[in-house]
């Protein structure tokens, strides 16, 4: 497997497009189309929040339904949460526009929107961006760009990634991009995710590899605990890889399964990192537990703790917090086996050694604790699962953007 | 029942005290006593953390093993959690020297300490503290007030309530005085509170009461969900009213669980008002809900979205992220018929009517979010039941006090 440069229009037959359309904020483009020149196998997962966006029920009935997708709808601004019938229409309108412009089936293709929950969708504006958009629409890593831009809201980078893998001879390419700064805990899902490639797969193995892979990546991610209304993660397939059909677990399909897995721990840890008023990506990795579920809770637990974000961003070792998260996962354990370490780029120190205070330098904590990418270890000494968390720190930025984020 | 002023040394037979023993702050009170002249029922409910404080398991032990309790000792600046050994046998010392000092058994002496995780005690400051407590303790309601200042940490204000109500024509009076501003999201019990009463109850009762109460009181409150590793709450019933003893469920043991709701309600909205930070309580009631639990988790699941938290001190109307964070709660409910409603001290608006946004004035709606006091109510349209949750709002005060709490 390579890395390489690239995003949702890098692998074959894939165009992408942004557009200034003027849905809610001025100078910055807030839509973006993706659009494979193939029929695509689609695979998805979504919120688990129980009042999902239109959006959200409109892509779970493609998902489910539909024989292939082949575009993608996504604009920033306005969810489309909480607008009742009218906001559904509004969803369903934005993909016949889409169907129209494009000359393909209403049903393959998919709506995603993110912004403020409430209002309703200024449609005459939606529909003179898809139409646009169906002009613009370009293959490659340049476009690709261009709409991983357009799909950001609080963001303030935008977030891709590729790689390459040959299967068959064929060289196969898997590229996504992503956005999300608040509102932020996905589960099933990350706020607004999308993953194309051109690999041959089958559509029931692509939602299998997609779903079984998010729980380790997005779904370890969190910024401030609120799962959104609009949470989605998109994969495409077109097989313009030429590779013989994958629809058996087979070697090529576990070469898929690791690329897949980078594409989506890269792009989570890029939004983990870009939370909203964040200073510090804060990975929290739990080793020797008892079982990977466990793991899991505890790892999340740790970067959930608004003491703890607090606590990293003014840069301050109080593992006294971390201590208190890991007893509140809801995993009975002996907090007098706990060891606790701060690792930085070339450095780690031990903090807390079986539950109680470590000697060390509080000097070389803080220079850890000042690093863009803070990360945590803790040893449960209980058995042999891991897992890892991503988060961020809780800063006055944070408090400042969502204290007044409609005007 | 009669409201009164007064607190923990209010009630017949009560003493209390404060001082200041430099724990860790200058300049402050940071222990406090409360001490009864005759033996007491006792009854306790603590943190559900699995890494509980030292104190934490002290009390456990009495409160279950004890014929009963004279005394509580407090300490502030030091949390005696992730302490290990040495954290239990300062706390065994240091009611060693209360028991000495006031000449009851070593089981009839209770301690709580709240602070910083992971620091030891420093046990000779203790025990001076202790031998002028035990001189400085006095009955009545100002001694009360100041040993509720004295376990203040990041409080701004000292929480106290009481209340009188008459048994068998004997006048019976129940104080409290509690603390908590940061680390709190209590589950059985919150930071530290403490209950007294000269009323003449069994043990059994008094620990039911207490339980069952608890859980529509202090577990309703989060400022920040983090449930601390030292919450305690402590009920004591010294008999000295001169009631025939309660022993059944008769119409007095429920004129004591009114006055117990009142104090514990009071106490918990005092804290959840007085979070760190916080320039307003914010109070999430939700009717018609299916079930108790359900009507629970949605008001808690309100008052906990750091979105709506933060929307709170940014007085925005921006009701789209209760509807979130209702979605979040781990119930299934229609959005589409939810009704969303903030209420003011004088006026009450509703903005969100069958899950869309309802006709309001966004002034109107300003005006009634800058009040000290915010409520939201929300209508499930599901059943009949209710339930209330407290806590604040989240502002850049908050990370300032969190981000380098320590120093």
């Amino acid at each position: 497997m390579e890395i390489i440069t690239g995003g949702v229009a890098t692998a074959k037959g894939f165009e992408a497009a942004g557009y200034e359309a003027g849905v809610k904020y001025e100078n910055r483009k807030d839509m973006a189309l993706v659009y494979s020149t193939q029929p695509c196998a689609v695979a998805g997962v979504f919120t688990s929040n129980v009042a999902k966006a239109a959006p959200v029920r409109w892509d779970k009935n493609v998902v489910t339904n539909s024989p292939y997708a082949q575009a993608v709808i996504v604009n920033t601004g306005i969810a489309n949460a909480g607008t009742g019938t009218a906001g559904y229409n509004c969803c369903r309108q934005t993909a016949e526009c889409v169907a129209q412009a494009l000359d393909i089936p209403l049903d393959s293709v998919l709506v995603a929107s993110t912004g403020v929950i409430g209002m309703q969708i200024p449609m005459e504006k939606i529909a003179a961006g898809v139409e646009k958009l169906a002009g613009l629409k370009e293959p490659g890593t340049e476009a690709g760009t261009i709409a991983a831009k357009s799909i950001l809201t609080t963001d303030t980078v935008s977030k891709e990634a590729a790689v390459q893998f040959a299967v068959d001879g064929r060289t196969v390419t898997v590229g996504g991009m992503c956005k999300g700064s608040g509102m932020i805990h996905p589960n099933m899902s990350t706020m607004l995710g999308f993953i194309t490639t051109d690999l041959n797969i089958s559509k029931e193995l692509l939602q299998e590899a997609l779903s079984m892979d998010v729980q380790d990546t997005f779904n370890m991610v969190s910024i401030d605990g609120d799962t959104s209304t609009n949470d989605t993660l998109l994969a495409l397939a077109n097989g313009m890889a030429g590779n013989e059909k994958i629809i058996n677990k087979d070697d090529n399909y576990y070469k898929f399964v690791e690329a897949l897995h980078y594409i989506n721990e890269t792009l989570a840890k890029k939004m983990a990192g870009d939370g909203e008023g964040a200073t510090a990506l804060f990975e929290a990795k739990v080793v020797h537990a008892a079982t990977k579920e466990e793991a899991k809770l505890l790892s999340k637990s740790v970067i959930c703790s608004s003491l703890t974000k607090a606590a990293i961003f003014g840069h301050d070792a109080n593992w006294g917090r971390i201590l208190c998260a890991l007893g509140n996962a809801g995993v009975i354990f002996d907090p007098e086996k706990i060891d606790i370490f701060f690792e930085g780029k070339d450095s780690a120190i031990q903090i807390c050694k079986d539950g109680v205070a470590a000697e060390y330098s509080e000097e070389e904590a803080t220079k850890i604790l000042s690093e863009p990418e803070v990360r945590v270890l803790v040893d449960m000494k209980m058995g042999d699962a891991q897992a890892c968390a991503w988060g961020c720190d809780l800063t006055y930025d944070y408090v400042k953007i969502n204290a007044d984020y409609r005007s």
